[in-house]
């Protein structure tokens, strides 16, 4: 992660929240009273996202301090402690919701992204995200999903080439489609091609692509599809995986299999922070 | 919502997801090339978020067309049509992942609030919402909420005071915590005090709390902490409520239940764009 | 206040003033050059803002140094000290006049506000501001008026909502415009009916208004009109009302008097930056 | 005025004060619902910042049709209307606040100023401001300085220098300040000199700066100090000058007469919106 | 490009030029007074950036029109129109040097793009640029590149990875280095190692690299090593590339030469509006 | 410069650059890892912008410590080491281009900017820059010229009224032009007239102007134009002046030479990180 962009993000939700001030904490403390709370852990699963604690409150104030106990992409069990910080009480408590809100859908996302890892099962095939994050919070969204053993598929429209059925039809075939593309771009962008059909991948395997998506597909379509593709060019599934199901993929020889749910439908792990 | 507002959020995101260039839509496409797509729902549920597509797509060209078939709050039926938009495809294609992520993230909010609704079934008691809500998303996610329904709780620290555990302690009482905030605070600040205890509940309204919450009590302990508030006080209840035990409440006779999981742990309602 | 937001604000106020350079101490100091200066007040008055000198400053440069001599609400009298910074030289004159500008202004407004808090006089009715504030300035005035020993009304449009005589008339009746108000909002949000006549105040209390304001009415009128409202709803007066004015409506047992002159009128209070 | 950067300003004055909603006219009325209203002079004065009203309104909305009565720069009398605005309520009723404030504070200073101008009534003398402007409004007050008649000084630190007492001492005479200043910048930037004695402007004029100030001078010393100064070199005075007293400096032979309460100390001149 | 990106980068651009107001047009012109200007090549060269003359006066005046006489990626020649606007004169200047500061810059680089294309000569090499931009302005930068013929390579630190000798000498080999960022980064990134010799291009053949760059190589080593690294890998060439010399790389079968000047040290091409 | 602004333009250009991620360091690297790294001049020339080192590595990463071995305005010669920096790698190398191709175009403006200094060779003349710079980085390539040994023109619209022909022609006259100007300006804003003609030069003497401006004319016709001014003006000459003919202006007693090409045609000076 980029810190500086962190950074930068953590000041509007911060502003979000807070607004011109806490009523309640500025009227029940003083700036002068201190205090110490703990990040835990309050079911189990995986944390990512911990150095949210610290960059967090360093902007809110620059004397609060924070042990970390957990780092990113450990398992944690249900009461174990993740942070300890100390410091004014006043941005204690206001940087607490900014801060769980984070950390709690980032270690959701990880704790999913992981539960489907060990679900698959497998030493081939790899999973990743999609660009179904939640607007704003790419960045935070994708890091939580290699936090969990998951890739990052591309981080938006302009740094990967995903060439679907509208733009296939339009340009007549999956052939031109991939050569108007490469005429246009420079070597360092990777084309993936979506398809449906044997014959479609059979197109797709001839025009070059980098990457084949089967979209949709059986697992024994996946397991036909697959033998068709020269090794050079990865293979990637997508659509009607879940975590019940997804090991019936173990075994079909994919490359990646990419999961919007990681990030659009994953639940907050959930944590509190306890003041001492 | 406040509009212009909602056009900051967007650009900020379109800036997110398009980066300096869509690298499939901008060299398979031409500027002068136009389409026309269909934004329908796949599967049943609740529409929040429906002047997105209006004010995201003309955010990106000036030239897009927009007709909306659903309204915010309108229950909709796997297939059924929520837009149609025509226009320039490159824009049109460009913008739909992130109007999509916002249409189907509200969408999952209004959806699920509504489910909590219907299962609660109150004439008296009304659902609500919390602080939980994805940062950067918080005007966005609390409009959800209202279209499936429910009602907002406060929207930031600034707009209203909560006194907790850690603010009683360390005045002393509870009594002692409302005066402070009181003596500091104008008249259009409410103050909500969390209670755990008979006792609690008896000292808030004697310190003349605007209103009462029961943290984590069950449905008798509700019944009877409600007799001891006078009808001038609100009450509301918080935690461990699910869709499974909503019903559990309904005769409690409790004004307001409010759910962290309407924003943290909402799945996503399944919408796509076809490209016709 | 939220310091991260002041932050924010007096960036953006040193880019106004200084731009590019400071084309006076840039080329008449060098960066090693340093100094000592002394904020001095050069009329009695209140201060309010001094936080405002360290965090400024210290965002110019990390080494100038603040000592404070006065805290906010404090009197000051001609010619006593506020505060002492020293270090290097350009960002101590190239910060002056942003700083003392926000001083001048947020000082002259607790010394106005102390002014009506004390003509007033009294032991029940509070002196509150408005929205009537300089635009972009709004959390910084508020707090200055809560210096002088006032409180504030709300913030914005969003935190609390003001019936007039337009949503009024556009309802039929107050008791209509308090429901329809009622059924869409949560429990955090007041609710203030503007009344001009008794006829309307006692269509408020019916309504169950949360605060009823009496607008541009007389002391005695006043005084007639509190004894229509029960103790549990909050009463207000506004319109009409000056410093010289002021004593007469201490009797009337109203609960706010909101005074847009507080912000809208106050004069500076004048402060210099004495370099040694 | 840059109209692309009022633009800016009226979009992050209106999220101010407008926040994630308007809680009143958007829960009063519907998007259908539309009006008409009238910005009418409470008090006789000078308008300045008609534009706002039309580049204001047309942010929040772009039906809202706007009519203008009076040009900035011209008088208004008390009841006289200003504008007619109409179209949807919601927008007409959230923006009046921040509208208001900005054509109230800057009508109000094109009004001081205009009394300064009258009370000076010289052909010669011109009336100008100083940096004591608010924070984040410079470029709105400086231009409701000139629609009242006066001139602006410098906009800032940027643009032009201001060879002070400190600069002097520092540099051990005005001279070698002159000096140091001209060898480092270019031939658009105008150079000032603040003196207090007799001495000290024969040296300023013999240091060949572009403009003498006569800081805190009686109109004697001017009328002397006028005369040791070529026509090539422009005069102000500055400090202790009120409508009161400005019209002794009539005579004086002074180009510029500067005036920190044009910006610092104006009160609004009351505007209302009236909806009809 | 991204239009969105394109209008925020031209509204910052805008305030850096005309900052509070245009001080020459804004006294000399009314708002009123229009006129026509024609944009005219004075010397020979190609075209770029053509859009951002409607764009940018767009953003500064809705009525000024705009009609365009070449395309980007157009040769153009001295004393060619490009293209002629009209409306408000205040606009028409203000805007003026930064649309010609943008356009001659990108035309600059389009211009010297397509003499190194010539110069090349090449039906099988390209020319592509590097991140030696102009910070802020990669994307302009990068677009004009495409429009004189050449191809982009990574847009950033984000969207391509190049291990270079650093990375190599820490991880120990560059097959190690490959694995090292393999078994971390997703399918959509592509890898390149930047190689100096025969044998780390064996090296980085095994290890697996999808592009290869030889580091300062003479036309025959290039030839040589391009030998060695079957057809499925990419090779690049930099370094020591001139407009003289290029054409000495033409039958080295490389794929891709990539030269810093293209952005760091391309001319502006002149080019001037002439007011009518 | 002011430090305030270079931090924000930093930022922004650090986010250009490294996005969410660099994929490369982030990889290769762990947080922990450390170096030291030296910026060495690659060619002769001129250094401009060394503060740019320290100020931005500090804002990547707090503890990457720099030692600077030349200063602003200093010659460097092929193979001289500018700065050490030394800290975590990611940052150091994340950095790395984002600083050069700042320090590269700064100093390239600086070296050629001192190279026409030197090839003008004059006691009296001073070389200017124009308003052709990069759109967004105005102050640093400004601040790049004064480092070369020149002075600046005006910075933007905002700060100097440059009346050129097109002003003259819609006024009837040079004299109307600056009257219209003088009569709505205030006494810190300089007046330069563009002529191009002898009897343009006396109707420019005759109207005052500050500053008179001889565009594309000879040396011999300068030479006479000079003598045309009386001293109190300044003269200044434009228009196809280049580094081989500059020399035949030496002697043509002209107050200021103002060259487009130091900013909108530099070449950036070759400078390298050298990790060690």
């Amino acid at each position: 992660m980029n810190e500086l962009k962190l950074k930068e993000l953590l000041k509007q939700f911060f502003l979000e929240d807070i607004g011109e001030r806490d009523v309640t904490s500025e009227t029940i403390f003083s700036p002068m009273d201190e205090g110490r709370a703990i990040f835990v852990a309050k079911e189990d699963g995986m944390i990512a996202g911990v150095s949210i604690i610290e960059i967090g409150y360093k902007l809110l104030h620059s004397s609060i301090a924070c042990q970390l106990y957990k780092r990113d992409g450990e398992r944690v069990k249900k009461g174990e402690p993740i942070a300890v910080v100390s410091g004014p009480m006043i941005p204690l408590l206001s940087g607490e919701r900014v801060i769980l809100n984070l950390l709690q859908r980032m270690s959701g996302i990880a704790t999913l992204t992981n539960q489907a890892v060990r679900a698959l099962n497998s030493n081939h095939t790899r999973i990743c995200d999609t660009r179904k994050t939640t607007p704003g919070l790419r960045m935070l969204e994708k890091y939580a999903v290699t936090c969990g053993g998951g890739y990052n598929h591309r981080f938006g429209l302009y740094d990967g080439v995903m060439i679907k059925d509208n733009h296939i039809a339009f340009c007549g075939s999956i052939k031109k489609a991939v050569e108007r593309v490469r005429s246009q771009l420079g070597h360092m962008v990777k084309i993936e091609v979506e398809t449906e059909t044997k014959q479609q991948v059979i197109e797709a395997v001839e025009a070059g692509a980098d990457i084949i998506m089967f979209d949709n597909r059986t697992p024994e379509e996946i397991r036909e599809f697959v033998q068709l593709v020269p090794s050079s060019i990865i293979t990637e599934v997508s659509g009607g995986i879940t975590l019940e199901n997804i090991a019936q993929y173990r075994d079909t020889g994919v490359d990646y299999i990419s999961l919007g749910m990681l990030t659009h439908s994953a639940k907050a792990l959930d944590i509190s922070l306890n003041v001492q």
